[in-house]
């Protein structure tokens, strides 16, 4: 990895040009201060510090990783040093109330500066990223006093957050879960238990970690419905919130992983851990549920960001390395032989991973302005509305993005030839890092299980029908501007895939009135369609921008320029024909027998 | 990684039972002793060596790796025991001719070696591997003093072998090489120059290392032409093959990869080496092409074993593990979740698995047995003939399964959720090491340039046409079968896509008479479609062969058991139900216009 530098124009393009973020800042409360001004400054600044600060960490990270000795985690070598700018600069409370020490600024500006952070050292970006979760679960169902307490100290960034969630025999389904809770006498619980994976459990970047630790209070129902949520502090802190004594939390160990090595994926022992009760009793399931919907969207952020390195990276290979003669003849007669981004091939790698970025963030900030709206929602109704139109794309965007994060990754390194597998170069880093993103927060499978069995069915096709509206919408608005004849190469085959989506789900549908294992069996397909087609929605949204931005007069001082604007029609039109056809295959898939799947006894998959 | 079986069934059933490979080996000299019970025993031997030596050695080589030193390069702990072993029981010279020490049996057989022990520990597999290379260049190119030298030490493997190609600015582009030869009044060459990645280049397995080098004879012309083969030993061999001076060779570096940790990639420089001209002045890289289609079948083993090792690791994994019930209800309702193979969508993982493997070993020991034929060819005709046909097969082979390979050990992975990203599992080495496969021996980008541009359209369709010929005999053969009724779900797609291929291929003329990059813009999609197709005609052959045997007798000894034919025709099922629609897409994408490739100005990639 010997580049990055933050997609500022790229950012800049989907939420001003794209999606006029400004006019949506001006609709929410937490956009008042979120000026144009405001919002480019924040992001100028977060691409210094992460241009210059996290990204030369991010290979250095990798190869020192974490390193644990007698209980303690230590993070490789500058990552205290960063994080203390990071909480100097008060980035970690950018997108959270001000009455808690927050900016108070709009979820989405956080956004851009996740995804400005995390695309510069992914495995940085996990400790205020893993902080994100707790602070999140604590404002919506922490006590006041709570709130006051360890919210204040989160948003500062001087305690650290973890999400306590998985046990070595349950990921996904919580119900086997077994840690259990003991209601002491003054009111708190005695935590008993032993979590796994939980990043950022412990780390020498922070004084204190507060632990959201998922647990069965003694006696409850078993299956998730008897599950509470709780608030296990590494150090109890007093009432001023000084440093108390320590609690009876440890780390057993952090595991070797295939990447993220600089993020420490520890094995948290609660021993009768002091613990307090977050939200109600017996919810803590919900509770948790209530944040997956912003957990997911950030972890979506590491397949687009792993894509944009990848590109970055491969881009500046492709220019300077020099291998042979395009078919066409040389291109560049007076060297030895031309550079490879003259060869069709690897233009075909590097658009791929261009245009898999392009539509993920695309996809990522129309994400995160949904989410906007939610925290802005003054009643519970119109709360639930967005939390559900949110819901829908979620797990297209976390399911779908990640799994192409992978591929231009791998993309990425193929660019490299050889070098590709040197760690040298850093790319086999980038696929090593965001291979584990498929996994966490919830597999590709429980992403497909999410979006058709309960976004499609069981919410009664809602929310699928208002996205085949916003579809339809794109069509019309192409139709009505100027640009419909350039549009038509787009919104055409938009409208084709459209029909075939909805064709998809009615064959599934039927299928599954007879066995309703044919809705497990679609999941993959069904969920891979889905991302073919909301990532052209997204390119032909993109290129009518580029098409309304190429015909305007130039006096804009916003303008990026027409060869960027060009660029994105021409990605727009490498996504339609050779990337989109791919989708075809997936309802293709569903059609087939179910059979084809269920048919082969359990015993004869491998006869030893 | 906790399991590995050798697949022998497996083998036993595409060798014996769909090629009939006894019957083949009356066909040539060195299958005079190649009985039934002769390989059987030799299966045997293997497996019980790859399962109890080799297969232990894979993760604990992995996490140890290769260390350089001053110069030495020591292999993980065991290896050099291993390999002692490798050279006491013969395994070397399995298949090289008796008068230079070698059991003289058929190519084929160690094929069928060399795909248990890639499976069981590739890493260690690279070292004999890389002999095998070095060997077949002295059989084909080699005096007969070079052969009584140098390639008996290498069949009895108290020496082993490199090949020497790669320079920093080269790789697939061999006419940039920099190395020099000087011619020593002694007939022997001076060489200097710097090779990279050359595997198996030092370590401390063998007494004497022979590299191969590739190196320009001072003044001689520039580019591919100009390059000549040398024999460079390490250490000076004496005229009785006793172990003289040291040759002024070094390893400068060992490589730190993604992956086969346990495998040296060397830096090795030539300053003034002692060299002796191998096969003809100037016909070098000629001399290198000639086993190039065997050293491509060998890296295309990576790619079948490294989807035979996921699949049987995740498989075990898959019945173990357990999570949530299937939407069709409990299938183990005395348990608290029913194990995840029971989910249809674990179930599309491991399918794919078990399709990718079982494809890539019939296509695998199809190729084995046409380089059986070109090992036996009496004149330079039949040789020729045998050879293009083999040289049709392999870019497939080579780089369809190595990509497949990739893609199942990734499946393999998710099958493990979390867990898979863990190293303890060893999934994600699996991953990694299988990561180098479509980028060595030449990536899938040449592979595709290989296939399109040269055996297919630089050979006037004459391969193409007789593999287009087999499949029509495929189809006409399960149509005078009693089992054509049975067949028809596979030989019927079968001819649809074939004609997709025809029509695909004439669609990329008529569109390189306009531009000749449309070529190289087609060449990874026909490859793709290409493998789809040719796995999709041996699913089919292995599917009727499975009938058949259902259909038979049971007094055969032969007999693999009915179960096991099932399961073969259920595998043939999800391939044709579920993977083979994906090639479609790319026959649709090769019609999409050159300009979505090439439109993009090298500028406007990335602005800044």
């Amino acid at each position: 990895m010997k580049v990055f530098k933050s997609p500022i124009k790229d950012i800049q393009f989907v939420t001003q040009q794209v999606f006029d973020i400004d006019a949506h800042y001006k609709t929410i409360p937490q956009g008042a201060e979120a000026t144009p001004e405001m919002v480019a400054a924040i992001s100028q600044e977060c691409a210094k510090f992460s241009e210059n600060v996290l990204f030369p960490l991010n290979q250095s990270g990798d190869a020192e990783g974490c390193s644990f000795k007698d209980g303690q985690v230590t993070t490789p070598a500058g990552f205290k040093e960063a994080y203390q700018q990071w909480v100097d600069n008060g980035w970690q409370g950018l997108s959270h109330p001000e009455e808690y020490g927050g900016q108070g600024l709009p979820l989405s500006l956080g956004v851009i500066k996740s995804e400005i952070v995390g695309t510069a050292n992914w495995s940085f970006g996990m400790y205020p990223g893993l902080s994100l979760g707790a602070m999140n679960t604590l404002i919506e169902h922490g006590t006041e006093e709570q709130k006051r307490g360890y919210l204040s100290k989160l948003v500062e960034g001087s305690w650290t957050g973890t999400m306590c969630l998985t046990e070595s025999n349950c990921g996904s389904d919580l119900g086997q879960m077994k840690s259990k809770a003991v209601p002491s006498d003054d009111g708190s619980y005695r935590i008993t238990g032993s979590k796994i994976f939980i990043s950022s459990g412990e780390h020498d970047l922070a004084e204190n970690i507060v632990h959201i630790v998922l647990a069965r209070i003694e006696g409850e129902t078993a299956g998730t419905k008897g599950i509470s949520l709780f608030i296990v502090p590494k150090i109890l802190p007093n009432d001023d919130l000084s440093l108390g004594e320590a609690n009876q939390v440890s780390c057993g160990s952090i595991e070797h992983k295939m990447g993220i090595n600089g993020s420490a994926t520890c094995t948290m022992n609660f021993d009768g851990s002091k613990g307090f009760l977050l939200g109600e009793k017996n919810k803590g399931v919900n509770a948790m549920f209530t944040f997956m919907n912003t957990a997911r969207i950030g972890t979506a952020i590491q397949g687009i960001g792993a894509a944009e390195l990848a590109f970055q990276n491969s881009l500046a290979y492709a220019k300077e390395r020099r291998s042979m003669r395009t078919l066409g003849g040389p291109v560049e007669p007076q060297q030895a032989a031309d550079s490879i981004i003259h060869h069709p091939d690897v233009r075909r790698m590097l658009l791929k991973q261009k245009a898999i970025a392009g539509a993920g963030r695309a996809m990522l900030y129309d994400a995160a302005m949904i989410a906007d709206k939610m925290m802005a929602a003054t009643d519970d109704k119109e709360r639930e509305a967005v939390d559900s139109e949110l819901g829908f794309i979620t797990p297209i965007l976390k399911g779908f993005f990640t799994e192409m994060g992978i591929e231009a990754a791998n993309e990425g390194m193929q660019v490299f030839g050889g070098h590709g597998y040197i760690k040298e170069w850093g790319m086999e880093q980038i696929s090593r890092d965001v291979r584990i993103a498929t996994l966490y927060e919830g597999t590709t499978g429980i992403q497909g299980l999410d979006l058709l069995g309960r976004k499609v069915i069981l919410d009664k096709f809602k929310q699928y029908g208002a996205v085949n509206k916003r579809i339809l919408n794109l069509y019309k608005r192409s139709l009505a501007s100027p640009h419909r004849w350039q549009m038509m190469k787009f919104i055409g085959p938009l409208m084709g895939y459209q029909l075939r989506w909805q064709r998809m789900l009615l064959s599934i549908l039927l299928a599954a009135r007879k066995d309703r294992d044919a809705v497990g069996a679609a999941t993959h397909d069904f969920l891979m369609f889905s991302g073919y087609l909301m990532s052209a929605y997204y390119w032909a949204l993109m290129a009518l921008t580029a098409f309304e931005k190429l015909a305007q007069k130039k006096s804009d001082s916003a303008d990026l320029g027409d060869d960027f604007y060009q660029s994105k029609i021409q990605t727009a039109e490498f996504y339609y024909a050779r990337m989109l056809p791919r989708a075809k295959s997936h309802s293709e898939i569903v059609r087939a027998k179910l059979s084809s799947l269920t048919a082969m006894a359990e015993k004869d998959f491998c006869l030893e």
